[in-house]
């Protein structure tokens, strides 16, 4: 079977370790790429266009939005961030699993304009553990910690409409897990349709004997 | 996250070796349970009621489709041969993923009375090998394979109702994946709703805070 890349999705709420998580399905494995975003934000010292961001004018991104080559875009303190198709698609064309880690509303975007990709939701194993996490970072006020809260609650609310569900307990347990239904979800029927169409027209020589 | 068996259908065209992938992950790993059929057909030398089959009698036989306790049934030769449901249920609740080695039309009527049945069809490499191997066996007449290949065109055309595609070319990999495949469907979020729902109310407490 011929191996296509697979376009993934991964979210999770604040504190369930998901950036760490992607850091390291990039490390461990070369089967994955990380979608580069376009911007709108100037580049920070270090940043280099092509490889953390695209960077373009206010005019070339509302150019991109308009001949809809973003699958997704925001507005986000006065910069836009969005996400290219064709990153995406030539990564995947070269075989690249394509990780996206972007927020709910995002996803949801992604999955209606792009039905085969693979939605994964990165969850604590239980509410009092990501509290402890929130709190164990040491960098945010009570406050922030109280809307991050606040904020998964409404985020849970959608989880259903992600295609798998990750508990991150033990990191190294979750990647291995992350990475196994990701490997197995390239023997769905639907992302073989050639080869199946192709088997199909081949058995059909038998036909005539 | 609790878990809870799957309910697997596997079939295939007759020469992929899809009795041999059941054998292995009955032999290789612990967590599958073979289902048992019942029949109406007799007992042969050596085999033992509950293990082999569930032998039955004609009354009893009619009487459990009357129950709907099959999940499906096909007379042939004159016996009736069924799934019963309490069997698979059971199994599953242990924790067990229960294995249904059945031709396509059971698969089918399956899926539509247990949308959660996960269907896995093994396929060969190409037409060719198919047909080496089913002329390889050497126990079968010329008749036969004819048959066999021209019934292995019919059920091409299904394949896509199939949930995964699996390519046995070397049966221990083949093994390996369709053990990867069905461990990770573990994960899908429709399988683990109880889990979704008690995280999503145990998250509200923070919204009191």
């Amino acid at each position: 079977m011929k191996r296509k890349g697979v376009l993934l999705v991964i979210s999770g709420f604040a504190g369930t370790g998901k950036g760490t998580l992607v850091s390291m399905l990039l490390e461990k494995y070369d089967n994955y790429a990380l979608s580069v975003s376009a911007t709108t934000r100037k580049p920070r010292q270090g940043e280099v266009d092509g490889i953390h961001y695209f960077f373009k004018t206010r005019d070339e991104f509302l150019k991109m939005i308009e001949a809809d080559e973003l699958f997704e875009y925001a507005e986000y303190v006065g910069n836009f961030y969005g996400t290219p198709k064709e990153y995406v698609r030539s990564q995947m064309e070269r075989g690249k699993d394509v990780i996206l880690e972007i927020e709910m509303q995002g996803a949801l975007k992604i999955k209606e304009q792009f039905p085969d990709a693979l939605l994964l939701f990165v969850v604590p194993p239980d509410a009092d553990t990501l509290e402890q996490r929130l709190k164990g970072r040491g960098t945010e006020t009570p406050e922030i910690i109280c809307k991050r809260l606040h904020r998964a609650v409404e985020e849970a609310e959608f989880i259903k409409q992600y295609d798998y569900v990750i508990v991150n307990d033990k990191i190294d347990e979750c990647v291995e897990e992350a990475h196994a239904i990701i490997q197995s979800e390239h023997y769905r029927t639907m992302r073989n349709m050639e080869f199946v169409e192709k088997l199909q027209k081949d058995l059909a020589k038998f036909q005539q004997k």
